[in-house]
């Protein structure tokens, strides 16, 4: 399948790698291709610049917002949130429309030092932003509730036995990524929360994400629901 | 030990009665012990009058904030997220300073129409406001991550195999308090996620934990970490 992924951080790269690996034809899509590859300075997690990551993954494309957009049967928004909207505008909305967007940002705000708070939450969520910015867009909100390696490898962690979820207003797009999520990554154990208004429970689990990486000195955890 | 419990809702029954039945002496407070006990109608979860429990549960007293407050060894605050500061300042600061005060409250809006939102977070939450409003009561936010029949007896799912967390300034309160959910209650997995800034992502969980209960359809549902 031909995928689009925006964004070149940690989670983009996880997943485009992935997909990559499986044989995918992958592309992300950024702002500038040419300042993304002329970076050789560590981002502010302290991971390597993206092109000693490309160099590593010469399947993988990289391209405009736009080209990825145009390219991508599937699209995967892994930008930062606060520029998530704008990223998907430069792709344009006739570009993504009636395709499903797989939607992993997070409306996170590092601007007021660490732990991040975030810039949206509680009556509305950037799942629902994104919603109702491109209305014919398939959203569909999952993986933002793990660190980007576990999101593309759930094994890490106890076999794998915890939870992902899906939120988002069409079900057989939620079927869909469900089934993505099984076959691409070897996620078990699905929930769907229903419609993205849903979107605000996920995103505002971001806090005790934070404060549970901090009290276990990890990022690789999850969650599981246990009924 | 005496025990207070301010509040007369469906957690600070699971709570005072759960406490009286292993024999600690508890006693309920509320604004208007008069007026709990005249209220013949459901609440609006549809509980039955405050009245018809206490019957039930003849071991465990009622009386005002104050008294209660005055009774208790280890207080434990049930309230109403919006009343909770009223309650505690009726109350009376002497009363409270230098105990444990474990905080179960939630910052839960329902003027708004269902789902609640929270009318407080992010940046603050209600367990910081309490300790901030009371610097000398050693406040301890824990178990307000599920329903109040869970709360005291975790066996009900799982086997128990799920995680509740404490957050708090004071390490030897949290000890304490994790000490008494694992004797008092069950609880096996006890997370200290830190001091209390982590309530930040206990409370903002609140609105996962909704759509959850959505999605499940049952309030009887926990969360593990799984590492």
């Amino acid at each position: 399948m031909k995928i689009a992924v925006f964004g070149t951080g940690s989670v983009g790269q996880a997943i485009a790698g992935k997909l990559a690996q499986i044989n995918h034809a992958v592309m992300i899509g950024t702002r500038s291709p040419q300042e993304t590859l002329a970076r050789t300075e560590p981002d502010m997690f302290g991971q390597p610049p993206f092109s000693v990551w490309l160099a590593q993954n010469p399947a993988v494309q990289l391209g405009l917002f736009l080209e990825a957009a145009r390219f991508g049967e599937v699209l995967i928004n892994a930008t930062n949130g606060m520029g998530s909207l704008e990223a998907l505008h430069q792709a344009g909305e006739a570009n993504l429309n009636g395709k499903v967007l797989i939607d992993i940002a997070v409306p996170l705000d590092f601007s007021r030092g660490m732990p991040p708070s975030l810039f949206l939450s509680n009556t509305d969520s950037l799942g629902e932003q994104i919603q109702r910015a491109f209305p014919q867009v398939k959203v569909v909100k999952t993986l933002n509730t793990v660190t980007a390696r576990l999101m593309v490898n759930p094994n890490l962690v106890g076999n794998g036995e915890h939870t992902i979820f899906v939120s988002g207003n069409d079900s057989g797009a939620k079927a869909l990524v469900s089934g993505w999520l099984a076959s691409w990554f070897g996620w078990k154990d699905i929930l769907d929360l229903g419609d993205i208004t849903t979107a605000r429970g996920v995103e505002m689990y971001l806090p005790l994400w934070l404060r549970l990486w901090g009290a276990t000195g990890s990022g690789l955890f999850n969650i599981k629901v246990v009924k």
